[in-house]
């Protein structure tokens, strides 16, 4: 009660603000549909009128067979992304899987190997919850010093969250009666490249998922239909797409994906490996890069925080380039492993201003400046980059990339 | 922790049973992928192997542009549906609105009328919830006696749950300045039928929402794009889709839809009027009418829960027609007034079984067996049945309404 009595007493300095300008306006009322509407349908769309999209980046010399597409964090509300706007990555392209001729084998250190259909999981125990995904390389543009004209999608769209279900791994492992010796398992994507990583059995017996619903439908083709793993809170690739194979070892397979790939470069020339968790880490999404404010006034401040260690505490909002620091409000519930919405209101002056917002999570981690993170661990670095991104507005309005110097 | 020990110890019987007849499959691997797939996309769809689809009735009278279309509820997994499964209820068909030419007007008895565009709304301070949407008429076939051959999508489909984004309309009432004798406000769609209801103020200015997001996008067209009021936990009718006007009032407006339609016929002959709440209710999607139970065995018996008052505290499952009930475990977060999954394993001995659900929320409420509802109630009405839904499974594992005698 409290907290929405303040939000109210804020909120009440916006429409003194010019951003709404709204009374007094005259004209003819707006022409109305004065005729019947479109019939009910077995499968809805969105409106034609709405274009959001998922960033595919059309220069480079990859093919976008092997690319990645960015979720529009910008344009998309609350805390669940859509599933058709779910960002992607792939190695091998999207495969089309018929699910009645897919097939989950567990085999390797077990007594009893396992052949699994597709319905065959759906009639097990189910789970749902509610995770983000991020890719391991979301937001590197970032290590040297930020790309110019760059906007929330393009820097940040890496990361995207939804309401998951399906099948404990635990469950299935304890099912095969996994060795005394088994310490790792490798999972398989059924995509031409065969995409694979070797997970820690720990991860795996304690919250990992075989699943195959996402947003209460079935897995979308790009998040791996009809299964994929899902380690909640760990970096997207480990979460393995069109899961065939989970073979359990006594040590880690070292694929190409967790050799040559997937592995942060030190500035002394070692490299770290096995980099799963994702650190807290959130952005402001409005306003943010390429937005322009039109006046002087307020405005609310929002955006996604979330952390692989589990839930976001707090999360604070700078106005004047770190300087000083305000808590946001917090969507509830707060979930663990989940994107967080905050959202803050903020009377801007019209001068020059650096907004950014940092979060804690619940083990106490707060997100470190960029240039701390980038004395830490260097720029040979590809990944895990969770640093403050800040956002530059100028006396006109217009909002650009605050990470450059 | 001793939930999740008691679960695996319970689902460890699910292997003994044949449901799972998965060891010992002998043949060739499947097919793979062996070539590079899809490229990434912009915006996603399903697979092409994925069917579920809204139940569209043709075997009415009614035009489908005034018709319902059902949530295929058997089919869909955790709590949030997707926006595309979402059930419809039109009186005039789905209009086609230009965002850019659509106005909210705010008027009647205050000091200060107001008309927001749809980007004025988007900037005000901003709420998303999780919530559920039922219209009145769900589950009416069974107020006698229940329908033969009916599932769960046809009986109880108009049902939905998803993550709304919008604006307080307190926040614009307060705004508006709002007299001290007001206290209903009359609102009004911008489909070709202008569908209005009164709506109480208290309920205005306790927890209603402007809304403009559904599940992280825009309103779909069918769920009232690009505005609609949301009314947690009332009936959804009540919830004016292609939102256009909020007319403050002393007193009721007495419209068609709140007079001749969408009133409860009791048995001496009065009618309940402005029965706005909707009563706690849970159903089981899974096993449920039209489904077959391959073989005796451990299966998982799910569901969905809702309560207009709050959060759902409990659901109990039967499989004695009511002799014995035993608490199911219910997805967390359990938020309020969201449908809420739950989940029980059960043994079924091959035998004739009868199945049901009963919920109690928060307020101590607790769904009434069906026959209770209908001696209070009779059967001249046609709304709010919130009565305990029973599936008959016969000794060859089929299973229909047991809700007929």
């Amino acid at each position: 009660m409290q907290r929405s009595r303040r939000w109210f007493l804020r909120a009440s300095a916006f429409w003194s603000s010019a951003a709404i300008a709204c009374r007094g306006r005259s004209g003819a009322p707006p022409a109305e549909p004065r005729s019947i509407g479109a019939p009910i349908s077995a499968y809805g769309a969105r409106s034609r009128f709405e274009k959001a999209a998922r960033f595919v980046n059309r220069n480079t010399k990859a093919p976008l067979e092997e690319a990645a597409s960015q979720t529009p964090l910008h344009d998309t509300f609350g805390i669940i992304t859509p599933s058709s706007l779910h960002f992607e990555r792939h190695h091998s392209g999207v495969p089309e899987i018929d699910p009645a001729a897919h097939r989950l084998t567990i085999h390797g250190l077990v007594d009893r190997p396992l052949v699994l259909t597709v319905d065959e999981l759906k009639r097990l125990p189910s789970i749902s919850r509610i995770h983000f995904l991020e890719c391991s390389g979301n937001s590197s543009s970032e290590w040297r010093g930020g790309s110019s004209g760059s906007d929330v999608q393009r820097i940040h769209g890496l990361t995207s969250c939804g309401e998951w279900t399906g099948v404990s791994a635990a469950l299935l492992l304890r099912e095969c009666g996994v060795h005394a010796d088994a310490a790792w398992v490798l999972a398989e994507g059924a995509d031409a490249g065969k995409h694979d990583r070797s997970i820690p059995m720990q991860k795996m017996m304690d919250d990992a998922l075989v699943v195959y619903g996402q947003n209460g439908e079935p897995l979308r083709p790009e998040q791996g239909y009809p299964l994929r793993l899902l380690l909640p809170g760990w970096e997207g690739n480990a979460n393995v797409k069109w899961l065939r194979r989970l073979k359990v070892t006594d040590q880690a397979a070292m694929t190409r994906e967790e050799t040559s790939k997937y592995t942060d470069l030190m500035p002394d020339g070692t490299a770290r490996q096995f980099t799963f968790v994702m650190e807290p880490k959130s952005v402001i999404t409005q306003p943010s890069g390429g937005d322009r404010l039109p006046v002087a006034g307020v405005y609310e401040v929002t955006g996604i925080a979330w952390s692989g260690r589990g839930a976001i505490a707090r999360v604070e909002i700078t106005t004047d380039g770190g300087a000083t620091w305000a808590a946001a409000d917090l969507q509830t519930p707060v979930l663990p492993r989940a994107h967080t919405r905050f959202r803050w209101l903020w009377k801007w002056d019209g001068r020059n201003a650096v907004i950014a917002s940092r979060c804690t999570d619940e083990t106490g981690y707060t997100q470190p400046p960029l240039g701390e993170l980038i004395a830490r661990r260097g720029t040979n670095s590809f990944y895990h980059n969770n640093g403050i991104q800040a956002w530059r507005v100028a006396p006109d309005g217009t909002i650009t990339n605050g990470n450059r110097a």
